[in-house]
């Protein structure tokens, strides 16, 4: 049995994170597709494991017990603790490392994961242009602050990759469309070059099941 | 002079989380008024000390020189470590706050936060109905997962105030209104209520200059 069982879905650039961290620090671990789709999420069985009602769930089996994590930013933070690796190398980079996990969650991954879903998933009957423009520009303002960061540096935090770069990457590899078009950021492009050179680097399908 | 200035401004929720663990840990600290409604966060010269564009920024003049902190999640964890109050007592403790912190920029201050502004503070010809219906949809899912939460707790994490506390009720302060009323949520209100009795709490404008 793997020693990690990450609960996640293809789709999710959330549960992606922490798939990423896991192949890219040669951990065992399996993926458990979970049903986000036909509302497994969503269900009184799964607010029992989180009541955030969120994927990815990690389970690790533990010397010590088994310790279940919810929320990508935690279980990066803890997988980067237990391994060693992909982590900050100082207090002052431990910081940068969270502050860019934060931003990612308020105004990164946030409004992109909702933008991709409105756009691929959400029957077109239930679609708002309003919203879709409202989401389209905080989601290019978030490209901005990217692409002028990376203007001048190699990785987010300090100079090789952290699990703030795996945070803030992730639904950028996705292929279905959402209004990011890499010819428009060529940072941010090189920079999605440069992880996805990383030994053992995989896209999101090659490493979780989506749906059918 | 304070050892700790916070730049910030009363309407700014984010701002508020930091200047009420400030106020409530009894540090030396005075807050300095940005003028986010004219523009100052956008400027060129906010940005050299924010690549993120965004309030709070906490200096700290600590013994060995000057600490620069944005995010308020970093600001938060930065002076619950230096006071070693509002803190997590254990390794699963302080992974439970940074979730909770992570949530609440995630699904709650983030979609709370523009939501109020949208209501209060942006002209009403630029408001769109469908935006504000898919942000309530969002905030009434976050308000849901803290009133389930607090049904059975007093504080988000263990037994006791900590910055996870902090950082989830602060835009729940503000007067305007903002499609939350306390008699719809009776744990949530009664949450506030306990924050609120602790020695040397203060409401939001009461701990910072807002716009004229």
């Amino acid at each position: 049995m793997a020693e990690y069982e990450l609960h996640c879905f293809g789709e999710s650039g959330h549960s992606y994170k922490a798939a990423l961290m896991l192949e890219l620090s040669g951990c065992s671990w399996s993926p458990v597709f979970l049903d986000f789709f036909n509302g497994e999420t969503r269900s009184v069985e799964f607010r029992e494991i989180n009541e955030m009602g969120e994927a990815p769930v990690l389970r690790h089996a533990a010397r010590t017990g088994e310790v279940v994590l919810t929320q990508s930013g935690v279980i990066l933070d803890y997988l980067s603790t237990i391994t060693g690796k992909f982590a900050a190398g100082s207090a002052i980079e431990r910081r940068e490392v969270l502050r860019w996990i934060l931003w990612d969650n308020h105004k990164m991954s946030s409004q992109v994961g909702v933008l991709r879903f409105m756009l691929n998933y959400l029957p077109e009957e239930k679609r708002s242009d309003d919203v879709i423009a409202y989401l389209r520009g905080r989601v290019s303002g978030a490209y901005q602050v990217l692409e002028q960061h990376l203007a001048t540096e190699d990785w987010l935090v300090g100079d090789k990759p952290t699990i703030a770069d795996f945070s803030c990457c992730s639904y950028l590899y996705y292929p279905e469309p959402f209004g990011f078009d890499r010819e428009d950021w060529p940072n941010i492009s090189a920079w999605l070059d440069r992880i996805a050179a990383l030994d053992g680097w995989k896209a999101p399908y090659d490493l979780m099941p989506r749906k059918a």
